[in-house]
């Protein structure tokens, strides 16, 4: 046992700073975020030579709380709205002392300005700029959008991907909607294999209409299902949950 | 998209209790955990007739904070002590709603009385008390004990397992040995193929002693590697992380 006593004095030489992870949107995903988080965290410690133990990773809070549905919210203005009970979130997380924050759900990165000028003292992680950044450093050109209708009504990655050169190719009305079944009938509600079947549906129109395309999977519900189908087998599947998580340890250690 | 308009007032009339997790014991093990309440609560929702989705779930938090290493603090005295980093965290719980708290840790709850007396306002639950009673719901009579030095040193399990007529069978010094080999440099240094060959080790001598007994993974670490090694698919593992996590979505919708 004497990886236990003294380890302590190996870990990096300042400690990381604390950051948090604003989810439950829906919660699986949440989950699974912060399981990405802390296989990121362990990435890092190795690529720099500490040694892996409990004391090594950064503090950091999950915050599971339960916000309005986001598709819906930017559907129809009267419907119930994300962004009290996510500003209150990071307020808490603000004040619990995290520097960064990562939100596990990309359609409510459409209030990722709202939040960001309410609570000016955490730097809130922008999941397009991170995948797209990402997308370019392996010498992708083309990727296709696997998301909400909330995510494409606001045209979250758009932007990000084109000011990077990637061109970003768009799903079929009906292939949206299998999606969307996918998401809401099935992960949300815990039938993974409605969620695999729609999900596979959906990429195989992408894939017979655009050819080998990565696929980017910017729903945090579509990577819980899609990457088990033995369809997906032969896939460039992207996961901008992954790249995302790794952002945030490296500013946890950064 | 019929399931998500108007799905909001299907749920559970009285909105359920903020509930949290105290982990980072280790930050993988603290994940599982948040993973295995998602998971229970899912299976309340659906045995309580209401529909699984985002809104439906208790608000939770999750404190993966790093504290010093359990069983080293309980061996010598002089080492690093977890008590004021676990109360630290358990008053914030507190501050942020919480009713009810679990720890993911097994070795962590020696200062479950120093906590909870320092806390009073959170309900911080017992894991042994709630494996136990679940043991015996399940009408075993013996069940041996994988656990953390730390754990054996306390008698976490024996009062709890005796008061529900259980009979405790503990591991040989060479097991123990082999289980915190396991733990600390296969779980928690990341080394899964280390730490299952060595938990395998430690069941079969147990097994080849006392016969076909029920064996308690009563260290967080040791179901995030045990279920997955061949071995072990004829043994009856009990996860007393799993019933934890159940117990606290109970508090959570009670």
């Amino acid at each position: 046992m004497s990886g236990v006593a003294g380890a302590a004095h190996q870990n990096p030489s300042t400690p990381p700073s604390t950051v948090g992870i604003l989810g439950g949107m829906g919660p699986a995903a949440g989950v699974d975020f912060a399981r990405l988080f802390v296989r990121a965290s362990e990435r890092w410690l190795r690529s720099h030579g500490h040694p892996v133990q409990d004391q090594a990773f950064p503090e950091h809070w999950i915050a599971q709380v339960p916000v309005a549905d986001r598709t819906q919210a930017l559907r129809d203005p009267a419907a119930p709205q994300p962004l009290e009970d996510l500003a209150t979130a990071l307020r808490r997380l603000d004040m619990l002392g995290a520097r960064a924050v990562a939100m596990s759900c990309n359609t409510a990165h459409a209030w990722h300005g709202a939040l960001q000028t309410r609570v000016p003292g955490v730097e809130l992680l922008l999941i397009a700029q991170e995948t797209a950044a990402e997308l370019r450093r392996r010498g992708i050109g083309r990727a296709a959008l696997l998301a909400t209708q909330g995510t494409y009504r606001m045209g979250l990655y758009d932007e990000a991907l084109a000011a990077h050169g990637i061109e970003c190719l768009l799903p079929s009305e009906q292939a949206r909607e299998w999606l969307m079944e996918g998401i809401y009938e099935g992960v949300k509600a815990g039938n993974m294999p409605l969620a695999r079947s729609r999900f596979v549906d959906a990429c195989q129109q992408v894939l017979g209409l655009h050819g080998d395309v990565a696929l980017v999977m910017a729903c945090t519900e579509i990577p819980l299902a899609l990457p088990d189908a033995p369809q997906a087998g032969g896939w460039t599947l992207i996961d901008p949950s992954d790249i995302l998580a790794t952002a945030l340890a490296q500013r946890a250690y950064g």
